[in-house]
């Protein structure tokens, strides 16, 4: 009997029809096929019937933290994953490095900027700012984490990032407390300090000189407060471990005390080292009983528009990944954290399909993993929450609940 | 349209493939196939997705009563089973006389001891000990029951039976409260009193010439304080009766206040008599809208690994149970109160399967009652709280919730 569990989610798995067939059920996967033969399916929807799940509060449910008591907003988790250390009070946000010409945003991305050029920029965007610490730390291309550390600092601040292009608005209190009106202040002095001092730096003096846009500005988004969760290993009484490149989901793991190896070669897009992440994962399951593995690139290609990119990735990570996951005895629980349909570049509420199998355990006769078959699946429809639950399960690890 | 119903529960009735079929799957069950083919078929989550439920906190949700509220631990309901009258703040517990040898505990169930020494030795484990009467019943082989009455206790105290042979533990207080301190004292000066009393008893003198096991100890376990509980004709507007065997499952319905008719030849073993616990359920119907018939074998033969001895006596329930219960116009509802895996040994958190049929309901069109059938059955998946709503639906009972 399996006595540790897998649990794979491939981001944004499920999707709608294009026309005829999803990227999953399109995808030739002959290894997820076999375990479907010998499994059962089902459908999750992870916060609930028709809810569109965001990827943080998605990972969080799936993993046991009901989020009411533990969601903190996505800075946080963000940080966490880019490898800084949050203390209890600090507010996060998600940073982009941008451009801004005069008082328009005209690139959210500032050309994709490169790693090695974000790094130079790094410490343009460390200060002290009244008495509190604002310390940045880039992660890949232009994304990095912003960190406030001080005392009465609030969350309640709208973002300076709109998710599009256009004028640039300033951060707002969002409630009438001194804490959300001190946090916007020290937010837009931020603004005003890094944008001056990117102005003048190296780098965008010479990405000008070579026809590139600048990054002269850092926009801030996803604000949330640090708080207390309990250790997954306290949690569900099982040791944890986290595979994954992406840092929101290494963030995740971090704030539920789960081990959070570095990968290398895993980048959480198209290009990662699905092999390496294989090894990885069977490394981390010699010192735990459970093993998260998260692969980001299904759901980039979603919000692209590009269903063919998602099934070759999905044939991928069939090829490259699932016969390490599957061949080791382990128990494995396979699905997405929501959908994203392709055909609407955006994740949906629309549940995504299960597939969960371990030696010895029950089969529902089906044949192939996807959509089509697992509203049919004999795992029926479960939500989020149910998933710790059901490995534990399969594993025998389960508390029982009375005697 | 049927008036009354019956609930059939067969303890420990859901099962893994093993390696193909199921005991259920395997067993030769026409009449309940008969049922499947006129009725609807399901599956149950008692407590929720993959949670693995316990035989006291199973039978109290699905008979209506939610854990949250009712669940009293369950040394209350064992008591109840063992005939005992309990008065709220009683503090029971589940009790064994087990064999000790210096400070092992050599035997947990001092060989099984049979009833007539058992009833011989009550008398010396009932006792005053401070401002605490101490109340002991012997039930079936080494089961008993024991009872606390006085100001002050609490049922927050470690258990002297630690579910295996070893080193005797004394009982410790579970938190910092008066009560805990006091009823830990209570239950160790009973175990050191009721140790040497039965050292010199005749009847264990006896045991030891014969070169059996003395029943020189009382282990308790599973502490709960008895509370109040609506009764179930309040809670569910019909009247409601019991067949029983186990101990604890007549608690449960004493508890709740039904009918609990005592049933010569209902021993909660294989060797129950099923004829005689059919026409009890009979009988009992006529005074009452709803029987709740319980069968214990299926769950004693998981709990000894023995898959055979389960598809057997499910043919015997099949055989010499079902007719009765299915021949008087009553709706039926067989199921489980959880699943206990023969691969096992022990109670897990996978869904037991679930058949309804009642004269003039829907019908899913499946054709055996068995685990792969019931998780494409079309009443879908249930939980324990569902049970008496689809019941009462069932026998018209059912009250509008509105107008």
């Amino acid at each position: 009997m399996a006595e540790k569990a897998i649990l794979l989610i491939m981001d944004g798995l499920g999707d709608l029809p294009a026309p005829v067939k999803t990227p999953l059920e399109a995808a030739k996967k002959p290894n997820m096929d076999a375990l479907a033969k010998k499994g059962m399916q089902g459908m999750m929807s992870t916060l609930g019937r028709g809810v569109v799940p965001g990827s943080d509060t998605a990972h969080l449910q799936i993993l046991g933290y009901a989020l009411d008591r533990y969601y903190c907003g996505r800075g946080p988790l963000e940080a966490l994953g880019a490898g800084m250390q949050l203390r209890e009070g600090d507010v996060a946000f998600r940073a982009n490095f941008a451009t801004i010409e005069g008082n328009m945003i005209t690139d959210r991305r500032a050309g994709r900027l490169d790693n090695a050029s974000a790094k130079l920029l790094e410490k343009d965007a460390n200060a002290r700012i009244q008495d509190v610490e604002v310390i940045f730390r880039a992660s890949t291309e232009h994304r990095g984490a912003l960190v406030l550390r001080g005392p009465g600092l609030s969350p309640q601040v709208s973002p300076t990032d709109s998710h599009r292009e256009g004028a640039f608005t300033p951060a707002k209190p969002l409630d009438a407390s001194d804490g959300a009106r001190k946090t916007a202040e020290i937010v837009n002095e931020f603004t005003r300090m890094v944008h001056a001092r990117l102005e003048g730096s190296d780098v965008n003096k010479r990405r000008m000189r070579d026809g590139k846009k600048p990054a002269n500005i850092i926009l801030l988004r996803g604000a949330g407060i640090m708080g207390k969760a309990p250790k997954f290993s306290e949690m569900h009484g099982i040791r944890g471990a986290c595979v994954a490149g992406g840092a929101l989901y290494k963030g995740v793991a971090r704030y539920a005390g789960m081990d959070v190896p570095d990968v290398k070669g895993a980048t959480g897009d198209a290009g990662t080292d699905l092999k390496a992440k294989g090894l990885a994962a069977l490394e981390a399951l010699q010192k735990n009983d459970f093993v998260f593995v998260h692969v980001k690139a299904t759901d980039s290609f979603s919000h692209d528009g590009n269903a063919k990119g998602k099934t070759q990735f999905i044939e991928k990570v069939d090829k490259e990944l699932i016969p390490a996951l599957a061949g080791n005895g382990a128990a494995l629980f396979i699905t997405g954290d929501h959908s994203t349909a392709c055909v609407r570049k955006a994740h949906t509420g629309c549940e995504v399909p299960v597939l969960a199998y371990y030696a010895g355990g029950r089969k529902d006769g089906l044949k192939k993993f996807g959509e089509s078959s697992a509203m049919h699946g004999g795992l029926g429809h479960i939500e989020g929450k149910d998933v710790m639950l059901i490995i534990l399960n399969m594993i025998g690890k389960g508390k029982m609940c009375g005697s």
